[in-house]
C-alpha cells in the first residue's frame, strides 16, 4: 500500500468517525481507538489514557450535534506502520434555516496499522486561537 | 535500541530544546524539526508547514522567558521508527522572588528516527482548558 492509498484510507476512516460524532454517536471513534490511546482535548485537565478516553466518549453519547464540517488541509505523514493525519476542522450547525460555524479545531490523529486495521493511538484536539488573557503568556 | 532507551533519548532531546526555549532560544527546536514538520499552536489561524514553522521560531528569538518548567506524565509511544512523546507542561516564572505558573500546555511531539538522529515531524501545542464562551460548543 503506497502513501497515497494510506492517506485516502485514513482520511476516510476519520470522516466516517466524524460523521457519526456529529450525529451524537462517539462510538465511531471508540472503535478506532487503540486500547492504550493517549488523548488531549480542551476540556480535560490533563492527558487521558485509554480507559478514560473510552469512558469520556461514551459519556457524550447523544449530546453532540454537528450538521456539517469542513476538513481543511488534511495531510497524512506516513513512516512505516504509522500514519499521522492532521487538519483544521470547522464545524457548522443549521438552526432556523441559517448555518453558523460553531467551532474551529486544530486536529491531530495518529494512526498505526494493526492486524485489525488502522487504529488511533494518539489524538489531540484543540481550539484554533482560543481567547486568552495574554497574547503569549510566555512572552518575556 | 529498546523502547525504554528510545523514551529516555527522546525526552532528553525535548528537555534540551525546552531549556533553550525558556532562555529565549528557539533554535533548539529548529534543529530538531524535520524539513516538512507540521505544527499547531494556539496563536496560529491554521496548521503551519516546515518553512513557516522555522520562520515562526526565529521570529520569537529573545522574546520568551520561562524560568522553570514541570514536564508531567511524559509518555513515549514507539512504533517502528516513530516515537510519539506526549506530556502536560507547566511553565513558571519568578519575579521579585515569587514564582508563579504562567502557562499550562497539552503537548504532542512526534519524532522519527533519521540518519541524522531523532527529528520532530509533527508538533501540537495547546492550552489546558482555555477559557471559552461555551462549555462545549458542539453540545446539542
Amino acid at each position: 500500500m503506497n502513501a497515497a492509498d494510506v492517506a485516502t484510507e485514513v482520511i476516510a476512516l476519520e470522516r466516517a468517525a466524524l460523521d457519526r460524532w456529529g450525529q451524537g454517536d462517539p462510538v465511531g471513534y471508540v472503535e478506532l481507538f487503540d486500547e492504550d490511546v493517549t488523548y488531549f482535548d480542551p476540556f480535560q485537565e490533563r492527558r487521558l489514557g485509554g480507559q478514560e478516553t473510552t469512558a469520556l466518549m461514551h459519556s457524550v453519547t447523544g449530546q453532540i450535534r454537528v450538521d456539517r464540517y469542513d476538513m481543511q488541509g488534511a495531510t497524512v505523514q506516513c513512516f512505516g506502520d504509522v500514519a499521522l493525519l492532521s487538519f483544521n476542522l470547522v464545524s457548522y450547525r443549521t438552526d432556523g434555516g441559517r448555518e453558523r460555524a460553531i467551532s474551529s479545531w486544530n486536529s491531530t490523529e495518529v494512526y498505526r496499522r494493526t492486524p485489525q486495521g488502522w487504529r488511533i493511538f494518539h489524538s489531540h484536539w484543540s481550539f484554533v486561537r482560543p481567547e486568552v488573557k495574554d497574547a503569549n503568556p510566555e512572552a518575556a
